[in-house]
């Protein structure tokens, strides 16, 4: 393992990570870090509407198709890594092994942060699921007696990317992140997402508006940076700093 | 002006910022920041109950006494600046002349952030007070058409420091300070306060815990930083970042 | 299948959905509706008390009176259709296959609203449960690849109805509902449980009350309804309107 | 007084109605209200950067040049009419004269609903001081007393409409109006505010992924209805209806 | 000053103390408290509809009935003494001597626990404002430098009584009190609100079913006191015991 | 069974009850009452670094480490009983027989109230499980159809106890216990933790600063009691009272 800073981000479906969280995969990667791509399903039942209404579509097929596209946008993103642990979707659900799988990433990916969906969905339970299962997998990376004699996970921040309806999650960004110079990766991702088409305005216009509150809470007018694209998260855990 | 960045500290009453920010305070300062405190008032008859059962006490006497502890705790904590509003406690009440004196602080002093109290506090109300004051003269500060021709307020974070009973306010911290550096600085400051002798072994408890807090929250047993002294800040706008 | 706009409610005991949601149940079917209601359990260890203290009482005697019982109140409301899951209670829990059995109604109702309980309940974890797989099932109902080639779900409102101790359960009513000219079918169905009369009075009083709230908020002594008997209800979801 | 319904927004700056309500406004307007905009000040010393950078600029040719803006924009919407309180703003304060302008006009008017800003905004306490008179003016009109003889106000719901940075300020929307009739109207008043051009983007986005929040919840690509524009609002009182 | 334990309740209007704390008025007086009501208006423009209606009606005469009415319910439940503030209503505004005075009484009075509104009431914000001016209030009576030389005021509870839409206010009882061996008076005191005779049943029902819940909370159909009619309150400060 | 009036502590790993409830539960049994702790866990795999850090640990050995541990602590707390359920940790998981299993405690033991942890715990999901089970339990408990014959269980108060950092788990005391008298108890049971020596301190802090709180709420500088240590509580259920 090299000794670069890594950040693992835990996506429920295939292609939550791309608009939620590809800016700030692009960012880290090219800042050096190794960002690993977990995906707990490919959102092969519930995400891919597209690929049904295609006469004669199975399962397999489906899958193989979001495998392919999560794939390419990884890549187009210049993801480190991208892993997939086909746990099925609407309903996810991880048994134990599922789990410790997981458990396994986080302790060899050793993330100096993770990247995970908001607390509550009534929407999509399968997003406050994942999110749900990281936290206690983070628990148990960080038990000496899990598999004894394995170096333990220590305490990385863990934060929730942007939902699809934020006020209706509950979801509160408590930082922006300036994605202006790899926006063009996280537009080349979107558009690997042949799928879902409908949303590559949505999210584009989502990171536009970002970039507006990044300038706002920057300086504004005033000297405000002059971001033109940004994201959001929000975090879990308290930062522990030097300088506020 | 220097070019030094800056801080301002925003204290209902003469020893709020000893006990809530003192090592905040001392910390910056030692890195170059430079740090206004404002006194909005000296909690003259709400914070001094032991110089009001002396014999005879004045409400003058009382107030020079608590301007000296509050002098000689800045002065322990390398503090840049004090200054002193008087504008009365229990209830503390700020005109407009008084706001738009604290207005020309902050355009001033131009902090790269802000500290004061809590949102809520069913105990002391000069305290939410003060914090409702200090959002809007941040606002006013930021208009262009407030005394045209001077320089607008940027967009500085606001942190809220510790109050006294965390959990009734509804005070979440979202940031922990390693304070073991200065720690001395701070004991010396809240020893400054001899009026309220009563809570100096309480905000050396405090200190030591939110230590632990420091260190858990860094890695614990597994590479968490030894902070033996910390403070805790809620943040009240998102910050801009770089990088995660 | 009709071509009647319809309703489903998910109870999460037999009596649930007379209490709560009897109102609205007998006013949809006046108005041209179709209301299914789905009891996933009986209640019949937890919510049947007088049935247990009769002597030698048996799990299938309780289970039958129950079931004689939520089918007379159902008449007694007009309701259109009612279904017993049986999947035990105190506590409740649905399997995959249940679940299932839920998605499927869901999809052959199509309902243009859903009614549950609320989703939180320190008293009776069984009624948050019940909500919680209504929200799950609601997804799955949704998802194209869940027996492909099936009418998919579209995004039925879910109303939350009035648990037992309202603030407790951090249960919020956002729309009254004026029950008034049903209030006989539903004191009726109320009359139906037989085992439970000493709520008779209760949910009277609660129907009463919320009338005046109803009476309230559509102008109260400056031209509000005279409703005199009322139902509140909580959305999970924001609704879509022409006009506010 | 005609016998249309009626519709009164609150706006505590000059161009506040516009970004967040322009739609609501003109499609009302278009359905037979009579929509009547109150504009408390004209947001000249806080919201006109663009005119304060002008040499030589004076209050009174800022607050000339927005109340030129904003009635351009109310026709530009079909407004039925617009007022200004000019009571200042960044701060905005209503004494009890003005409050009592406010009362007269809800009472003059009569609205079916009220529009106004969110209960909290840390950035601009302008916004949510404008809503607190406004509940507070709300009750006054209902009281018998005051004014004796006077129709006192019903029961008009107070719908809270869209700020800048929802999340920031605990905004949540219930209720999403298909503008798409009255984009263009909408656009038009948008390009009303020329001090003001780094909005018109961020408002179009907002208004277009309003759009997509608007088929989703109305039933995605089951059925959802194709808003392109929407506009989300808040609601502070329950409804009271006949059919859920 | 007798040495019987005291009570002090804060009344926005006249009558707000019969219908939300009648009960706990009349008990604690039958167990040798001494309680004190403050009404610090007579709710005569907002809360006297009915009297309004008559012709002619002045203010002072819708004064003096409610004035009336007040003193015969406190006469009914016992009470020890209830005092006139007479500072207006829609909206209630007290000036700093009107708050000074309400200190003076706190410190006079000595309250083992004070009874107030909610925190929160869109509503009516004179009964959100009462509280606040409460709690203003209680921290300035706490302050050795208030008048020194008299007694300062301790920590007496603040309970919360019960708003009229509870849900609404975001009200949430921590505390039933059984008072069922005092309904009788409470009954009557509500009896002679002449003015709101609509609101007699609503509190009547309220008081039922409260006592369903102090049933449910005491034991229920296990051991549950047999309450049949109770008040419930929400605390402000934690309670401080010997025995949990 | 004794007629003692009993409490039941719920711990989820072994050493919870001792840094949270030590001083509840030794005081309890002081003045009469049974306490019976039940241990689901061990905290074997994730509380027990220290012990793992020793050559060739097996999990065997570090339970028993942890049995006698808590044992010992009961015994120093004077605990009526302390029983181990070894569910497993990080994650705890029981399974239907081991939740009737604790379905059966409660009814034998017939708590007064019950302790347990936290309602959400973003760094330990064990500890929000164990919550979550209890509450489940206590239902079924109360279930006349669970085990029909058996005495049902009343209705318990369920008290949280004291977390590790409150503030990131929403934790909010409403009640401290003054357990001044029984400190000595708690610390000598403290020290029995061998494996956890960084807590002592921090837990005495805690104590103390509780204390604190303790005689601020109780009267502060005017009449508060004295009390050196105490813990705090958090309520999930109203309470039912003759006199407030």
């Amino acid at each position: 393992m090299s000794d670069n800073k890594t950040v693992l981000v835990v996506s429920a479906h295939a292609a939550d990570f791309v608009w939620r969280a590809g800016g700030a995969i692009a960012l880290h990667q090219e800042k050096g870090y190794d960002v690993t791509i977990v995906c707990l399903s490919y959102g092969e039942r519930g995400e891919s509407a597209k690929l049904w209404k295609q006469e004669g579509a199975t399962l397999d097929q489906v899958k193989a198709a979001r495998h392919a596209e999560a794939e390419a946008a990884a890549k187009a993103l210049g993801a480190h890594d991208i892993q997939f642990m086909d746990a099925g979707d609407y309903p996810l659900e991880l048994d134990r092994d599922k789990k410790n799988e997981l458990v396994d990433i986080m302790r060899r990916v050793r993330p100096t942060f993770m990247l995970s969906h908001s607390l509550y969905d009534p929407y999509n339970t399968d997003h406050m699921y994942a999110t749900k299962v990281t936290m206690e997998c983070r628990m148990i990376a960080q038990a000496w007696g899990h598999n004894p004699g394995e170096q333990v996970l220590g305490a990385p921040q863990l934060y929730l990317f942007e939902p699809h309806q934020t006020e209706q999650m509950g979801w509160k960004p408590d930082v922006f992140l300036d994605i202006t110079d790899v926006w063009d990766k996280k537009r080349a991702a979107i558009e690997c997402m042949q799928g879902q088409e409908h949303l590559w305005q949505f999210y584009t216009n989502v990171a536009e508006n970002r970039g507006n509150h990044f300038r706002r809470n920057s300086g504004g007018q005033a000297g405000g940076r002059n971001a033109r694209y940004a994201e959001g998260f929000q975090s879990i855990y308290p930062r522990t700093v030097d300088e506020l």
